[in-house]
């Protein structure tokens, strides 16, 4: 028998509190729907009404079989809940969940509410009675409980069974600073359930300032809790949140918690996770971790060595699940077999068969490696990826030549005293016998200058004879640099993002020590890559 | 009553096994200083014989007061442990202390050894009392030991029992695979002490595949294990291993750890610890984790908010710790009053004393948060923050203004039919009276092309008249560049780290759709920031 585990994730809201994240309105319908289909049970999108990047996103909500939760906080002490704006901006977002933290820990009351006990246990009754009343699924975040519990655990306590008689379907016990470690948790999560608030009502929601936000959460459900909060790749305030990321795959693999629970996410979905979770870094544009648990690229990664030859032998003996169940891939130096099928299943993937026994394989995979030491990188740029096999394997068509190009930036005084600034590109190219030249400069719209890799992108977009009809919708979506080696022989790594009217997206990588020649090398390969998906002729 | 706990450090071997790093023998030797300065109980050199730097590193190993340890295998099946040339070269390491790896898994020992399970048995015995007989500390890491006991617990035991009886100080628990979880490791560890192996000649050795290395540790020591082994920073194979950067600090401050166990580290070298999780970054060129638990620059920093305002008042509501504890400092938004106290702490850090009452406070930081807005960082660009606070205190001398400039990068097919691309920058800067054109190209001594910034930075560093000698000294040492907003509207931040003669190194950021911009603002900024702390007159 098995027993139900929910699983509530909080990237778009407390994911969002991370340094240096601020996600926009699309990212986070893009990141809802990721969340979607791997099968989460609640996606609490934000606070509508504190932030106009979470109200947009409540106003354009994505239709999700996951319940959409908004998230506020308790009504203010002195009004009714009925009277509180804050709260009446998230009743507002009309989610049909909906997630209020308040205070638990008695020592926040007086010093940060600078109200009553009592008081504060009223607010907590009366917000989530308001919810109720209005229809919503309700849930409450006990914050800073296990500080509270330990301080006070009465009172702790109490505000909990407020929330609970008041009708709310699930109590989160919050360790809001991070601080409490795995064995205390389990031991105070089997003590509030001794206490009479039933495991079946009560969340976690941990964070990883002791780095073991993970097994808290597991410590929690071992004691009797039934719901988990956590975030894609343990984005969050401080050192993040519980992660979800390592959390569902050994939710769902790892013994005794795969034969005890089930949850809303199926093995097949799962194979989507590695992908997921290197989404949600290329719209942070953060290199993905390679240590991460599960998802990483070293996480079945073998040195050579001891393992590495006892992976040869079986795999089993150095890898505690098989990577392929989370969409992850073991890598074993390139050299030999494995790597060699695992380029004929991605090749096959981008509709190019190679026979097992083609000498170009093992080309290909050589002049990656060489290329990969040089700054390429191609898991994310797909694209680049598939045009370096074609030419390996002599199934690139010829469509045009560049010759040159030159890029001019500028930077003056107008007559004003303003500083302005215009970059203007040129482009030659030549097509069949024909040669083309074409200017752009970099002014947009509204007379801003975006710079020389745009006017680049448009002198060659420009005029490509008879190939415009194929690259007149491919808009560029995404542009990302990175600095791959430090100190002064740097290197540029541009990955663009490209889409056309399909709505098909795809991403191309350039390298080099000049950052204009990888972004156009990157450009070039979007232009390309689209000629031979949609079949262009060569010339 | 406290008990003894034993740290054991493997940064210098199982950290090694780290996908793409390997520490030179100077390297080394700066890190088992570090680990000696904490107070490590033992720092694991290498496996001397097996890789050159490692036999190096023993070679001139550095007086420690750590028990320097070299690591091995056990002997090989059908030789005597005197006449096994591997295991030879490991004891003529001549450390005071030997570790050596065995097999403990019943199904490792007929699968990947090909011997019998009594000659496994006999073979450690043989080699830890080798060691013993040489007058060596003797540790026996059980290698799969948590998988062994799961398939065949009596055999798992023999093997350590044979180490133990062989006179082994301690046997080690190793998690090999990474997969067990702390409820397992904490089960196994009590029942493999109720079945007669001394809890204080147990130690744990865990690797983070399920991101619980550290609460597993932590598991293993409440079953009654008294050595820990792991590595700065969860450096390790695959996803690393228990990180002691976090365990450390945990075992020193946190309860119920901090009164029951004492470890060879005090608290006033615990204040090194984020110092040290640094410079072993800086080795390895990798960019400090931010979100790292107790050293990580994000670890106590408080996003705008309710967090925010709560911290004012009592910094405790929001931190498990003091940062201060580990080295670490805590980070407050600019915007509110904590925002004003850190201002001026910020500034007189800077040798910029400001009066409490000075308006130009509110008036940086209301510039900071645009700024910050726009896509500036000033968290990491010190010297871009100090010359913003100058100019809004009226502070910052005049010396020279930038006219115009403009960068040329072109691409062309040379003679020989190769590509071959070259930028060249002019900068026009007035000096007082003194106009000065210079121009420069971006061909490194190699001949190689860098780009069209490192033209840019060569021109604007070419001729500042009275100021030249003042700059000629400033070396680019790093240049990072992001993109702050993602699609079309993207702008770029670019930050550069430079140095001077003296070593001293300070980060300017510039920001602009244009990158080419952005740099130049930065290397500006570089520029004059040298100047003011130089004390260059104004002109």
């Amino acid at each position: 028998m098995t027993e139900r585990l929910y699983l509530y994730d909080t990237t778009l809201r407390d994911g969002q509190q991370t340094q240096g994240v601020q996600f926009s309105t699309p990212e986070k319908q893009r990141i809802a729907q990721a969340l979607d289909d791997l099968g989460l049970d609640y996606i609490e999108g934000g606070w509508p009404g504190a932030n106009p990047t979470d109200s947009a996103f409540f106003e354009a909500a994505p239709e999700t079989r996951a319940t959409l939760t908004a998230f506020g906080m308790t009504k203010r002490a002195g009004r009714s809940a009925e009277n509180d704006d804050v709260l009446a901006a998230v009743m507002n977002a009309g989610t049909r969940s909906v997630c209020l933290v308040g205070k638990t820990h008695d020592f926040h009351v007086t010093e940060a509410l600078g109200i009553t006990l009592d008081e504060n246990v009223e607010t907590i009754r009366a917000s989530l009675a308001h919810l109720v009343a209005q229809g919503r699924e309700a849930l409450f975040d006990a914050e800073h409980f296990f500080d509270g519990y330990k301080a006070n655990p009465a009172y702790a306590l109490d505000c909990c069974r407020a929330a609970l008689d008041a009708g709310a379907r699930w109590i989160v016990l919050c360790d809001t600073n991070g601080g409490t470690l795995p064995g205390e948790i389990g031991r105070i999560v089997a003590e509030v359930i001794a206490a009479g608030i039933p495991g079946d009502r009560l969340g976690i929601h941990t964070h990883n300032d002791t780095e073991t936000a993970v097994a808290g959460s597991l410590a929690a459900v071992e004691a009797g809790a039934r719901q988990i909060q956590g975030t894609l790749n343990g984005l969050g305030e401080r050192c993040g949140n519980a992660n979800l990321t390592t959390l569902v795959p050994t939710l769902l693999l790892k013994e005794p918690w795969a034969s005890r629970y089930e949850t809303g996410i199926t093995r097949d979905a799962l194979k989507r996770l590695t992908r997921i979770s290197r989404m949600l870094d290329d719209i942070l544009n953060r290199v993905p971790t390679r240590a991460a648990p599960y998802v990483g690229s070293s996480a079945f990664a073998h040195k050579a060595g001891l393992h590495a030859s006892a992976i040869v032998k079986n795999p089993a003996t150095y890898e505690h699940i098989d990577p392929a169940e989370v969409g992850n891939a073991r890598i074993i130096p390139m050299s030999n077999q494995a790597g060699q099928s695992n380029l004929r299943r991605r090749l096959s993937e981008a509709g190019i068969e190679v026979d097992r026994a083609n000498p170009a394989l093992a080309e290909i995979l050589t002049e990656i490696k060489a290329r990969e030491d040089q700054g390429y990188s191609y898991d994310t740029a797909q694209a680049s990826f598939e045009l370096l096999a074609r030419r390996a394997l002599g199934q690139m068509p010829r469509f045009f030549e560049v010759k040159r190009y030159r890029v001019t930036v500028e930077r003056r005084k107008n007559k004003y005293n303003e500083t302005v600034s215009l970059s203007e590109a040129v482009v030659v190219v030549k097509i069949g016998g024909d040669k083309k030249l074409s200017v752009s400069e970099s002014m947009d719209q509204t007379g801003s200058d975006r710079g020389p890799v745009n006017a680049l992108a448009k002198a060659l977009g420009k005029d490509l004879g008879p190939y415009q009809s194929y690259i007149d919708d491919i808009r560029l979506v995404d542009f990302k640099v990175r600095i791959t080696q430090g100190g002064t022989e740097a290197v540029t790594r541009v990955v663009i993002d490209s889409e056309d009217a399909t709505g098909r997206r795809w991403s191309t990588v350039g390298v080099s020590a000049n950052i204009v020649d990888a972004s156009f090398e990157a450009l070039l390969d979007a232009i390309e890559w689209k000629l031979v998906r949609d079949g262009a002729p060569a010339i």
